[in-house]
């Protein structure tokens, strides 16, 4: 099987999960603001899944595109980490959102298993974003060192997706038995599948299998950039990754 | 690093999970019975975990226990089988569990994201489970056939483990906020972290750990069980795998 399939599929699901969780929150969940309210807890979906899943699994696949193979491999070092920073501090902002809508209602931060998952999520993206610009991008850091450090880069790159995909349904799960209880503002129950929650079940399907795309373009040893052969030999496949 | 260190890290999870999702629902949920109360439901949490989960786990990484090379294949791959037949049959009964128990108080069924993800992760490990069976262990079936499946199948035996944890962990959330609303029988809301909200979330914690071990032992290419050359030249690793 081609690559560039697989790879038309990741970028129009990640389009689709983005547009998903925007038109649930904008046409069902009253909207966005950043006043406290519900409205501000509507970030918390859209910036979680834009960051912590479809820009993150975007950045993860960058270097499978066979494009940027044969190229310096420097400018797409920078897009990577580039992606992958904004992926964080969108997720840090997600975090805020819901952080200061839950101060704002009195409600207690960080009790719920989602919660727990979820924090150590971004805490372990975090530092994985510190160690791959330490070790990947400083230009003083020992190519000995980057090959020690990249087959748990990759593994934990791999792994912290799963975290993220976890997070997102357990989240989208919990939300609609919050919000579709049936007796507020007329809406019907969760149990009853109204048309919202029809549609945001089908966003937690769109995120299980934008997951597993990616998870399936990382694991095809086929696809991985050639790197250079430290003989001198010109450009090899990394045949021996743990991944 | 040696493979038994995790290996027994992955047993030792694998028990703790089972013994801590049979504690939570005996000391905190009323105990079991197959009477249509919620005491049936509570059935449901201890197969899923115990059979989709850890059952399922432990069938996964048994070909890679070193003790189990260079002997026959045969009993390891009947080990396997039967294991997950097992694991089958108990993600089976845990469904059958959930759904008499909506029956029998007029709950509708499969409503939420968690559901729509459990029963399709069932209905694959099921499929995995009939194609594992016709291609592996009927003895008329091709050896190039295998050839040809076996990536898919190892590929999609980590995916279904995964889908396996994104649905306990759903589950166990949902679970948490249903039963401990501060209201009923006097108990404390999940907001305020009851020693039951703590000891489920240390479950949640303990299965998603769990899941990224018996990942770690199946992405580690050095512990693949030695393949048969068919060249006739004795052992050789399994290089080219997807996985």
């Amino acid at each position: 099987m081609s690559f560039y399939p697989s790879y038309l599929l990741c970028l129009c699901l990640g389009v689709l999960c983005v547009v998903f969780v925007s038109f649930w929150n904008a046409q069902w969940r009253g909207g966005f603001a950043w006043d406290g309210t519900g409205k501000q807890f509507n970030w918390h979906p859209v910036f979680m899944v834009t960051g912590l899943v479809v820009l993150y699994g975007n950045a993860a696949v960058l270097y499978r595109v066979p494009l940027t193979w044969g190229q310096d491999k420097t400018p797409w070092k920078l897009a990577h980490a580039g992606t992958l920073l904004l992926a964080l501090l969108l997720s840090i902002l997600g975090l805020c959102a819901v952080f200061d809508f839950h101060n704002a209602q009195n409600t207690p931060n960080v009790y719920s298993l989602h919660s727990w998952i979820g924090i150590c999520t971004v805490a372990l993206f975090a530092s994985q974003w510190v160690v791959g610009f330490a070790a990947f991008l400083l230009p003083w850091s020992p190519v000995e060192l980057r090959k020690l450090i990249k087959p748990t880069h990759v593994w934990m790159g791999a792994i912290i997706l799963v975290l993220s995909i976890i997070s997102c349904i357990s989240g989208i799960n919990e939300k609609l038995f919050f919000s579709l209880k049936g007796n507020v503002n007329g809406t019907q129950p969760y149990a009853k599948l109204p048309s919202e929650a029809l549609f945001a079940n089908s966003l937690g399907v769109l995120i299980v299998v934008f997951g597993l795309v990616v998870l399936y373009i990382l694991s095809n040893q086929g696809w991985q950039r050639p790197e250079p052969n430290h003989d001198g030999e010109g450009y090899r496949p990394l045949q021996h990754e743990e991944h």
